[in-house]
């Protein structure tokens, strides 16, 4: 029989950070297509829109005006999914019928006055204010709220309702299931072997190089190992830090840079602004600041959904919802077509 | 303050099943809609395509012809996600590199040789044909395959390929992730409390009768208190069933007649075929048939992914992606609404 190519054969990989698997399926990359193809993203957004709650002097649904700023905007989100206060369910010893408090604040971050700009886009200097804002959020939320949850939806293909440049932050009295398993992951990780889990990983994948996309003096951006969607990857500091306010002045500007680059690969890829949805996840905030959380290190993830084309993207129906996530691609394949795509940006040619 | 009122005030809430949250913000029923719109479904499906793989006499792409079948058609994957041998990973002793064998083979089940009819149009006799049909391939995989997932990707919104109406099996020579995690929480609850989880969860949902949708002699069809997708279900039987093959005759019969029902409704709601991903999950097969699997119940899952009409869907982005599930409508609303529905398809009214 032939050797295990992990380009060729089917395998199942384990993700420790997750504590789950996923089916690497790669001697289907030739299935054809015949599945549902999405509106290709509209190509031309205006740089002002009278009617877009994000842009600098508009009036929202609710009579707030959203002011002339000149560079990011943080407001509180006008339909918050979580509340500052209010009645909270009865104590319940039914182990079947659980409800809990779930208190938090909604903010959505603008990066830019301009609704015809991107990240890959922005100079780096805009770009570096966002990274400040998300820091300074960070630490003022945090000082209630357990976790702060900074995320991005981008593009319509991806739920996201409004293509003004900004993301959002979901901060909450309770740690939600998906930091509660990385925290659970990590702790056991730093016990056993007493340095932190993602460090480590960051020290194996440079010594490998297979997965890495692009790196800096301060930056690591790979393809997991254990990565689900078609060209997920994730971005990572060389240095052992907790949380995004723990990153220095010229740590804080290559982040700038390596984002500004993989965004710009990213677009590249089918000519279009790469729909995504990322995130950060740090150290746990509010009443755990007083805890020990050297297992933990800050990353941030991006999943985007598009596999195929502009308009092909993969969904994570049938099988991922009831059984394991699936792929055809593997993380290797999808680090190496990154890295060959162009450092300039297809609308900057 | 005002007293706590479920269908008005934010909480999280537990799944005990998938030891996991789910954030509820009923509040928020009432934000108006931005986002991405999808595209109507093919209203008309004809009878008979002679370029549709599925149909009885068509040649398939590889060259093999689907017989002229009259009943249900089951036949192998022609791009088989799983394969049944192969060479396999070598074992690693790093924790952050592991990967293992994955063999397993990939069935599509035809429903029926007509392209135009789905299951809540199909007659009790045809349901119970796919039914026994599911019993039947749970007994021959699960002879050989730790996991059968029996599922069905519906719709194209939903990322289905076909309209002609199918469901696919992949059996797995490991456990994945979603009945790993099902077989531990029973397990510890049958080892904690002496009686399967999920026979004591249909007792009380009995009894409240808040989230049950419809019941029969022998099944409930319920929305589980900690549903995450807005008209998410969930079906049972009410007697302790650990397998497909281990219902009865007038199991099956009650079955088919519920299934009919259940479906009818969620075709009423927008007056469209309801897209969703559903699913089988039982005792584990295999190696396991020789444990003792008492802990397990029997149960089937819907999740389907319209939100407020035929277009709008609810989209599991962002925040669910790296926090938690989010919900406006509670499970509850969901479920007086679903039972609000006629009885009647609006095709046959
Ligand atoms: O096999 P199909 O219907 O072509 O493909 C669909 O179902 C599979 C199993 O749920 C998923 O992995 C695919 O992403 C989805 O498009
Ligand atoms: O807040 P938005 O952008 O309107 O809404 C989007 O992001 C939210 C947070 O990820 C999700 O809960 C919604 O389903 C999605 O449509």
């Amino acid at each position: 029989m032939a050797n295990f190519d992990p380009n060729e054969h089917p395998h199942i990989r384990f993700n420790p950070l997750k504590d789950e698997w996923v089916t690497v399926s790669p001697h289907r990359m030739k299935r054809p297509w015949q599945g549902q193809v999405e509106k290709p993203q509209e190509s031309e957004v205006p740089r002002f829109d009278p009617k877009n709650p994000l842009c600098p002097g508009v009036t929202r649904p609710n009579g707030k005006v959203t002011p002339e700023y000149d560079s990011t905007y943080v407001f509180t989100n006008d339909f918050p999914a979580l509340l500052e206060e209010g009645p909270e369910p009865a104590p319940s010893d039914d182990p079947l019928f659980q409800a809990a408090a779930g208190f938090g604040t909604c903010k959505v971050i603008c990066f830019h006055p301009h609704s015809d700009v991107t990240l890959p886009i922005m100079s780096k200097e805009e770009v570096r204010a966002v990274i400040d804002k998300w820091a300074e959020i960070n630490v003022d939320l945090g000082k209630k709220y357990t976790w702060v949850q900074i995320f991005e939806n981008k593009g319509s293909i991806n739920g996201c309702s409004n293509p003004h440049p900004h993301c959002q932050v979901w901060a909450s009295s309770f740690l939600p299931n998906e930091p509660m398993v990385k925290n659970r992951t990590q702790k056991q990780y730093y016990t056993k072997h007493g340095t932190p889990m993602l460090v480590d990983y960051v020290k194996k994948e440079l010594q490998k190089q297979e997965r890495i996309v692009l790196q800096n003096d301060h930056w690591v951006w790979l393809v997991p190992y254990w990565a689900v969607w078609p060209y997920e990857t994730m971005l990572l500091p060389q240095r052992h830090v907790l949380r995004l306010e723990d990153l220095t002045n010229e740590e804080r500007d290559a982040l700038a840079d390596i984002t500004k680059q993989l965004l710009t690969k990213y677009d590249n890829m089918f000519e279009v602004s790469f729909p995504y949805s990322m995130g950060w996840h740090g150290a746990p905030t509010g009443p755990q600041l007083k805890d020990d959380n050297q297992h933990w290190q800050l990353h941030a993830m991006y999943y985007p959904p598009l596999l195929r084309s502009a308009t092909v993207k993969k969904f994570m129906v049938g099988y991922e919802m009831l059984a394991q996530p699936q792929r055809d691609l593997t993380a290797e394949q999808a680090a190496e077509k990154l890295r060959n795509l162009q450092d300039i940006h297809y609308k900057l040619r």
